[in-house]
């Protein structure tokens, strides 16, 4: 049997979790270890036997590893972290800011192509499929509109951003496509919408005692960019009511193109990719560690430096061999 | 500004004149020849100005041409006319027999390499954007099942099936998926479903004046494979409602995956792509003319040899350039 991928997992929160458990349902790659910037002795992987260690180390675990995923947030990890590793090794992130995604690329691609390694950045579902999706739909049908829902899930910068206000103990923040809106569009008629047309902000709010509700739900309402822009609900609720209730981190959402063809535009034609997640992490890992695969064999194959999943042969991405993939899943 | 790449069109019939009316969609491509096995005369397209020529006369053609769309029938034409092309040309086909994709491809691609060309074979949405969802969706979550359902839409294929029954004069059949195994589907529970659970077929026929129709009736609903398999329902109609209410050719259908994640399967997440297309012949040909871009670009590169849809770069069948994909649409 050929040799197991060597994966190594760099950061050990949702996503790092998650990596873990998705290398579990890969019988081509193995985890051979963790690396965090807390103590390793307070890192309790699920896997008993996956060792821990400093992420400072990761260096002299160089020939050991053939590929390492980054599982730090995009905020201040991950800006610096990949181009760092990428002389180094072959990585994989899933950075999602979207503003920011040319210049993180120039870094990583510097970096690898200095080191001969091959790096993934932007993996996931959004970046990721639903980037994808845009592009496919858009080559496909050129003249038309391109539309992206996300929800109903959590959004953690929104949470996030509620937890920061005064007298506000605890925050889980649900994005809501609006139904209308989603019918418009698939319907095939290509209508303008604006921000508050397209989505809902649904708050669920734990307050220390005492705090003034008014104030945090008026604090959360005229928040800018976050949530003035939309129509926006705020529950307060207990620390019980929020952990036996709103624990999970579901996600999902559309991409949605609809588009004409024909000599006069007579024919309308509407592609629809959409996700149903459980868990956002996970399925998140899930893409993380088929781009590891890739992103491997494009390093033998020595396609160096920094690429998006809009520079990844599919086949890549899957276990079975191309011979396979033609006769089973064309 | 650059040069526009040059496609040529061989075979005019439905998917023929809808490469013409894709590539009037874009900017970068022109539409420089078709070529047709009639006579040339009989042959009118939709752009007064484009010439058409005898598809024995296109190698004289051969430095005048980036690359050539074959728009036969998977049946006996492309299985001859795209090898026989390759050699000396870039194609593109939309071969769908997926039984004998492994043999095309291998026919093709030898006569690609042969001559230094590039090919694309089995472009289209199934095998096509299917394939690929298909492909990725297995990637991000290998525990799970995937589904296809085609329509509801016009199958060619079945309507030609009924059209060689004794006493038919014409005939349509549509596809359509069974809401209720749908359902299950997109619930992720995940079912096993027959072809009987999965699709049922509705056929209008015209008969011919005098004609049994009970026999008729009888002969569709036994035919093995096509009909015998599934819930069949039969209408006969006029000639005149036939071209009233059903000379268009919509189709679509649904790749769906469902999935488990997580290290006790606790999480399970649900992946749908859907098509709703009025016209299936001018959705395939957007695909084909794509593909077409894809195929000049592989080429330049010197990527040499046939190729499906797994083995191309996302990023080739779109006009943008790499960095303003990823700036615009990541």
């Amino acid at each position: 049997m050929k040799n197991k991928i060597k994966v190594a997992v760099y950061g050990y929160g949702n996503i790092g979790r998650g990596v873990e458990a998705a290398i579990t349902k890969c019988p081509d790659m193995e985890l051979v270890a963790i690396f965090t910037r807390r103590d390793p002795s307070s890192v309790r992987p699920h896997g008993k036997s996956v060792p821990v260690f400093r992420a400072q180390d990761i260096l002299s675990f160089k020939d050991r590893i053939d590929v390492v995923i980054l599982c730090g947030g995009s905020a201040t990890d991950l800006p610096v972290q990949t181009p760092d590793l990428a002389r180094d090794f072959c990585v994989v992130d899933s950075f999602d800011n979207h503003a920011n995604i040319p210049e993180h690329f120039a870094n990583v691609d510097k970096a690898a192509k200095k080191g001969r390694r091959t790096a993934i950045i932007s993996s996931g579902w959004d970046p990721g499929l639903f980037s994808l999706m845009r592009l496919y739909s858009e080559s496909a049908l050129p003249s038309g509109e391109s539309y992206t829902f996300w929800g109903k899930g959590v959004s953690q910068g929104h949470s996030d951003a509620i937890r920061r206000i005064d007298g506000v103990k605890d925050a889980r923040q649900y994005t809501v496509p609006i139904p209308a809106a989603l019918d418009a569009v698939r319907s095939g008629e290509m209508p303008e919408l604006s921000a508050r047309e397209k989505h809902e902000r649904v708050c669920y709010v734990v307050a220390e005692q005492g705090a003034d509700l008014a104030r945090i739900e008026r604090e959360i309402k005229e928040m800018p960019n976050y949530f003035a822009p939309y129509e926006t609900t705020v529950h307060f609720i207990s620390e019980e009511e929020l952990k036996r209730d709103h624990s999970k981190l579901p996600h999902g959402g559309s991409v949605i193109r609809s588009g004409k063809s024909g000599f006069d535009n007579e024919n309308t034609h509407v592609v629809e990719f959409s996700l149903k997640l459980d868990s956002n992490p996970e399925f998140t890992s899930g893409m993380l560690v088929a781009s590891a695969r890739a992103v491997c064999r494009m390093n033998e194959e020595e396609m160096y430096g920094c690429k998006t999943l809009f520079d990844v042969p599919p086949a890549y991405f899957h276990p079975m061999a191309p011979s396979e993939l033609r006769a089973k899943l064309l």
